[in-house]
């Protein structure tokens, strides 16, 4: 009897002394509730994905997106091609247009953006654009008017099916991460967004990686 | 032996199960570890303090300083003077003065600022200025180039004796706040300031704001 309560004596005083301690993960099967991961930071400058449409009214109806450089998600890349952006009479110039073509017209602007176009954006998921506010937008070629689609786009994890099968998390769920560095601290209100073409990253915007000091290629820890 | 078993199992058991438990505050005596209190919070935009030379020099000798607004920190105010700032060939508009006259200049910008002035801005705490970069000041009747003084400031909490008293903090001590909302989370180092001329409030500039959504006179949550 005694000897089995100084066995489950060590074992208690030890996990009392360690109540917050996280062990790392070590791999398959799927991870539980508390164990961290850590993932690269990508920080999302404003930018606009245009339709085929839109891309011909503002640049032509020959013209090709033509790339600048390759982005960390597989085929997506930084074009050479910049609009201009208006509204309640303040205009925002240089919005760089990412490629390549999608079905419809997104503007992803951060909350200071929005601030400074006196613009009240809501928060929503990339390609959630129903009902969000429109814009004029500006490019060498002519003008659209765009009926909806400008968002402050929601933080955001890319995950490979084998990915969240690894953190244990499915589609949409959100989860929290911590950022390090000299203003660190939490954000919430992560979706994880699972596609066998993605790489794993956690996206903020400009925003965040302000408020906390980030850079792309930081690591940053995720708690489930 | 058997009984004192049972009562050690049955503590620890409880005390396993709720490792990161959080107690509802229920006021004096001062609160312990765990405790969690409401804040207001003041978002504060970018500004410049002056220094009665630098204010004499930027708006003539028989300037003084006029009150727009008070501010919620008992005897500052925004002024109705504004000043303009350039470096690197970049020039940030309109940036206001605040009163009172301070023994030395002072220019708090968020890295938003920062890196639109193509700068890098240490994070201090207020006062804490030597050693930082230094940077031109224009004003209606002249210029200043001043050798130091532009800061991220430090997210901070105003606490009078009483109110640090109450939450158990010193200091300079660093906290960490819950914010909440759409984009919610929580930010570290949180510096503690107190004095009797204080007013309780958590401080953060307007990347904190921006990226987490937040506006003056929300309440935050502070974790000691």
């Amino acid at each position: 009897m005694e000897d089995l309560v100084n066995q489950v004596t060590a074992r208690v005083m030890a996990a009392l002394e360690n109540p917050g301690q996280q062990k790392s993960c070590s791999a398959e099967p799927p991870c539980r509730s508390g164990y961290r991961h850590g993932v690269g930071v990508g920080v999302s400058n404003r930018h606009i994905h245009l339709c085929a449409e839109d891309l011909k009214s503002l640049f032509g109806s020959a013209y090709k997106l033509e790339k600048e450089k390759e982005l960390s998600q597989p085929g997506e890349f930084a074009s050479t091609a910049f609009v201009d952006i208006e509204k309640n009479g303040r205009r925002l110039e240089k919005l760089r247009v990412l490629g390549p073509i999608r079905s419809k017209t997104q503007i992803e602007l951060s909350a200071t953006d929005a601030r400074g176009l006196k613009m009240q954006l809501p928060v929503r998921n990339s390609g959630d654009i129903s009902g969000t506010p429109g814009i004029s937008i500006i490019g060498p070629n002519g003008r659209v008017e765009l009926a909806e689609g400008c968002i402050i786009a929601s933080r955001h994890l890319h995950l490979t099916n084998a990915d969240a099968e690894r953190l244990g998390v499915v589609a949409n769920q959100q989860v929290s991460v911590r950022l390090l560095g000299e203003k660190s601290g939490i954000i919430d209100n992560v979706f994880c967004r699972i596609s066998d073409n993605y790489s794993f990253e956690l996206h903020i915007d400009t925003d965040d990686a302000n408020a906390f000091l980030q850079k792309t290629g930081n690591i940053a820890e995720i708690i489930i």
